[in-house]
Formats: structure tokens, C-alpha cells, sequence
């Protein structure tokens, strides 16, 4: 049986602090749509984003990042080329990485390269429950069979939507922050991961890393939502967000289960 | 003689009902500086982007998605390999086609291709008054001709600018809904094309599908317009009023002639 | 000793009112994270961008525009093959080219591309402090080093930050305008390029030209922060700005030391 993780909301908002602090450096190899929201996402929070995908530099950025993003939603020759070489040089230098298999569900190719890179045990997997099936198997969106997954992968298991499940070992954690117009913003999920990336840079223990991302990310988005008409205002409004919201509001809003 | 084309403000309403309530995949060969607001205007109206371009991924992708747009705006080498065999599963899928021959007049190697792709009768073709001599010639900004175009082509023509002008065979209609900011954001022009194609899917008859995505997506630039302050407050207001136009808004604030 | 620039606010914002009427055309060979932001930026100033790096047609791009921006933060063989002749067409037309070396830092095939790009000396060189010494050496912070780096490298040299200094021959000028918010949205550095790029091709004088680009650059974000609550707000409302600032409202503003 899986172990529910009791994780306090103060301590979330002492790991945000420190995310913020300590401007870590994320590496990001992630899809054309994804770039330049992402870097504004990373960049919001405090931390440092880079985005280079070309094969003969990738090993010059890894060596001067804190964190690893891998995403597969655009798979060009560069990308292709770049990520075994990311990996490498990031499990050598014994930095968090994080797998993001977007849009597996759609590509063949891309659901081979998703599971032999989840056989390299990246530091933990985000996905959607659409995705997980096709990299995980039929049983990837019932927290149980999570729990054993994160065991035999090696791999934080964290399963985003409008509630969060996170997988780590025995251990499971849930977070409902959030709101439905994240939905209709491309690439939410893509930088998400990429913020996650950031914070287990900072925060060893994954558990508590990964919880601390899903509660800020999820409440700069029900913060924005408040403030904004529809999906365009929104995204300044999170970006704000992300920004500004202090460990009180984190305190006072993480809804951590 | 182009026939006029009579098309009702409440039935472009119900189009546009319809079109939110199907949510229609729309798949993208975009150029990269237009794939993320494009797909964050699909997100907004309710549709859903894709926008691989992976030879080896592109096929699994069409064969998701209800309706393709072919924009030429990047031609590297993945986009032009990607391309036929996009096309060639959307004709034996018979979904609808869009294609935008982004800025065709600035290169010679573009107007071949769009020349070429044409020969393959895309459902729609959407171009601007500047581009639309590079692929149809000296009179292609003349109504008339517009028709007789439409008809040789067998493609709907759909001529964005002030005016947008939509010839289908013998017939035309004009929208008149827009704002001069729309000329001040970068994309909004291949953005539209994803729409056009994503109320293709939706509504087979071609002239009532282009019109309703024109006037929603014109009407949501002066709505826009209204609220800001200038190009860049525009943008988060678009896609907000793209997310909630109502039917009584376009009722009332649809300009076709 | 560098010799201190007057350069006379009046003078500025006619320098600014002649770039908006006179609608330049920036081609822009840059990296895939700003492209959408870039071209955003020059619309807003009423510049006219294009994006694309496809070598076969580069040379009609860079054949239609006005000016020319080699940024080098993504470095695919598309761009690294159309890079040189975009300069070859580019310095055959005596249109002015500005070079930005995006990350040179971190990448050594980045560092030689640069240094190799330097000596063809292009019109103007863009970077920040800590991008400097990979291409100008160890003294290329230090002001009366840079004026005697301009003469050698035969270009402006601009570097930007909380205060940016422009080297030109023997002259130096500094423009204090800004905001620290500006540090937190991506590309905003390589934004700024095009837009340098966009002065020179209306204003040959070299100083008066950069010193105008980074005057309104500069006050847009100033003017943005008092407007918004973080760096998500801000980017809408410095468009705003790059759009409406008036002659005014850079006679009052400008901080040229």
C-alpha cells in the first residue's frame, strides 16, 4: 500500500523561498511552443532559464545548469541528438532531470524514445493522464499502482490535472490547487515541468521539492483566475503570480492532501 | 458574375456555438514564430492544437486530428518533408485543409511550393492582399476574379485585411469586423488560419464555416480593442474575447456584406 | 580617452518619430525563444519584421529588408548556413547588421562563431557584461577599453544593463533608462537588438541611432513597471509603451549621461 506523505505548508513556503533565493539554473530541452513561456515562467519565480538544443553546445549549458528539463513535444534531429548527451552529462554531474512525454499518446516514435529514456530514471516523470498509459501502462492514473511504479522506475511519479497526484517510493501526495483556465493555456504543463526541474535543484528531498512546485504553481493559477476575464489575461496575471505571491499566501492557500 | 452570398448573423452564431462545443483538433505546420498564440487562440475558442512537425511523428498526429492547416511561414527541412504526407492523410481522411502562404512574396523557393501545394486543392487557401499575386496571380485581389479563381483552384480563397473578401465557387461574401491592431501583433493572420481550419471540421459548408470564424475572430479585435491600450494589452484581450463572445454578441456585431 | 557624446533628448525623439514613420524592415536570423516577442516588439515600434533562416531563402529576405540581426541564441544548421550570406547580401547592399551573441558564455562553438561573425564588423554589437569578455575580451566592461574596442572591431559597441554604455569610435554615451523588471522576461536583450538594428537602418549617425533605440526601450519599461504588478503585466503594458511614448514623453524622460 502506498503511504500518504504528510507534507506541512509551511515547510512548502520555506522551499519557495529558498527556489527564489537561490536562482538555480534549469536547462530546457522542451518544444518550440514551450520556449519562451517557459523561460518567462522560470524567470518569474527567480530562477534562470537556457534553452539551447544544438548538439555540439548542449554539453556547455548542462555543465553550467542546476537542473535538467527533457521534453519530447518537438522531436527535430537536434533534440534527438542532444538529450542522450543532456542526460549523460547530467547524471555524471548528479543533477535533477525531469522527463515530460508530451503528447505521447500521439506518436509512436515518440512513445519508444519516452520509455527508453524513462529506463535512465530521471529524477521524476510529468505527465498528464492521457499520457500516462502510453509510457507507463494501463494502471498509471490509480495512486496504488503509482506508488509501485515510482519504485520499479527509479522515478518521482507526478500526475497533473485538476488534482495532482505525486508518486515518490511508498509515498503519495495530493495537490488541488489549480484552476480550469490552465487548460486553456498552451504549454502549462511543459513549463510546469520545467519549474519542477528548478525546485528539485534546490530541495534534495523530491517529495517535498515536487509538492512545492504543484502548490506554487497551482495557486499563482487560481490567484490569477481571480484577477483575469478568460485565458488571455490570465497568463500576465500568473506570471505575476508566480512573482509576487509570498509565503503567507502559500500558507494560507496550499491545499495539500 | 460572383454571386452574392447571403449569410445570416444567427446562423454564424450557431457556427460558432457548434465550433466551441466540438472542440476540434486542429493540427499545425506553423512557423515557429506563430505556433504559441496559435494555439493559444484555438485553446481560447475551445479547440485543440497540435503543431509537430516530425517526418516520422506527423502521420500519427493527422490521423488525431479533424482538420490540418499548412502554413509556410518556416520551410526547414522537417516542415518540408512533413508536409506532403500531411496532406496526403488529410485527402484520404477527407478532412478540411487550410494553406497560408505566409510572406510568399519574399521568396522564390516558397512561391514554388505554394504554387505546387495549391495544385493539391486545399479546402481553403487564406492569404493577404500582398501575397496573394505570388501565388494566384495579377488579379487576385479583384472579386470577380476571386471567383473564377475559386472555382479553377477548387479551394475556398479567403483574402484577410480591412476587408476580409471569401470567394467559394460562384459565390462571395465580405466580413468587415477587425481592428487596425490586428496589423500591430505579430501571427494574428496565420492564427486565423488555424480557426478557419478548425470551423472547417465543424461546419462543412465552406462559405458558412469562413465566415463565422471571421466574424468571431474580427469581432473579438474590436471588442479587443476597445479594452487596450495598444498592441500589447490587445492580445490578452483577443483571446479573452475569443474565450467569451457570446451568440447575442455576434448577433449583434456581425458585419457581413 | 573616449570623448563624452552629447546627444540632445529633442534629437531623440525625433529620431524616434522618424523610425516610426519611416516603417523599417528587420530581418531576423534569431533564436526561437524571442522570435514571437521580437517581431511583437518591432510591430509595436511600427517596425516591419520577418523571421525566417531557411537558407535557399534568406537571400530573398535579406534582399526585401531594410536592416539585419544576427542573434545566436539558437544555432541549428539552417541558421549557421544562412547567417553569412544574410551579412554577404547585408553589407553588399550597405544595409546596416547588427550581432548579438546570446549566451556566448556558455558555449564554445558559440564563442568562435562570434568571434568569427566580429571581424566581419558588423554596424553594431549588442551584449550584456556577462557576455562581453567571451567575445571582447577581459576589459570590454570597462568604458575608455571599449571606446579603443570600437575602433579595433570597426563597431558599436552597446552593452546594456542597469546602465548601458555605447561605444562608438571614440565616443561613449550612457542611457539610464529601464527597469529591473526587464531582467525578468525573456529575450528582452535580444528584442532590443532588432530594435537597434531597425534605428540604424533609419538613422546613419551610429550614436544617435543606439542612443535613440535604448532611450525608448529603456522609458517603454519604465513607464511599463509604474503600470504593472510584475514581470507578466509588464510585458503587455511595455508594448503598450513602444507603442503610444510620445516626443513628450521622451523629452521628459530620457536619462542620456
Amino acid at each position: 500500500m502506498a503511504r500518504h506523505l504528510h507534507i506541512d505548508a509551511r515547510t512548502v513556503a520555506r522551499t519557495v523561498d529558498e527556489a527564489r533565493a537561490s536562482r538555480p539554473s534549469v536547462h530546457c530541452i522542451t518544444n518550440t511552443v514551450a520556449q519562451n513561456f517557459t523561460a518567462n515562467v522560470l524567470l518569474a519565480i527567480g530562477m534562470r532559464p537556457s534553452m539551447t538544443v544544438a548538439p555540439d553546445e548542449i554539453s556547455g549549458f548542462v555543465q553550467h545548469a542546476d537542473a535538467l528539463l527533457v521534453n519530447l513535444g518537438t522531436m527535430d534531429a537536434d533534440r534527438r541528438a542532444a538529450i542522450d548527451e543532456a542526460i549523460d552529462i547530467a547524471t555524471a554531474r548528479n543533477l535533477p532531470w525531469v522527463l515530460d512525454p508530451t503528447f505521447v499518446e500521439k506518436s509512436e516514435p515518440r512513445q519508444a524514445l519516452a520509455s527508453r529514456l524513462l529506463e535512465r530514471a530521471p529524477t521524476a516523470l510529468r505527465y498528464n493522464p492521457g499520457e500516462g498509459q502510453y509510457i507507463l501502462g494501463a494502471h498509471s492514473t490509480e495512486p496504488d499502482a503509482l506508488s509501485v511504479l515510482s519504485r520499479s522506475t527509479r522515478s518521482a511519479l507526478v500526475m497533473t490535472g485538476a488534482e495532482d497526484i505525486v508518486a515518490v517510493d511508498h509515498g503519495l501526495a495530493r495537490v488541488r490547487n489549480g484552476s480550469p483556465l490552465m487548460d486553456r493555456v498552451t504549454a502549462i504543463g511543459c513549463a510546469l515541468s520545467a519549474v519542477v526541474a528548478g525546485f528539485l535543484a534546490v530541495e534534495r528531498d523530491r517529495e517535498l521539492a515536487i509538492v512545492s512546485a504543484l502548490v506554487l504553481y497551482g495557486l499563482a493559477g487560481s490567484k490569477a483566475e481571480a484577477r483575469s476575464n478568460g485565458p488571455g489575461s490570465f497568463v500576465p496575471a500568473f506570471l505575476d503570480s508566480l512573482y509576487s505571491l509570498t509565503a503567507d499566501d502559500i500558507i494560507a492557500g496550499a491545499l495539500i492532501a
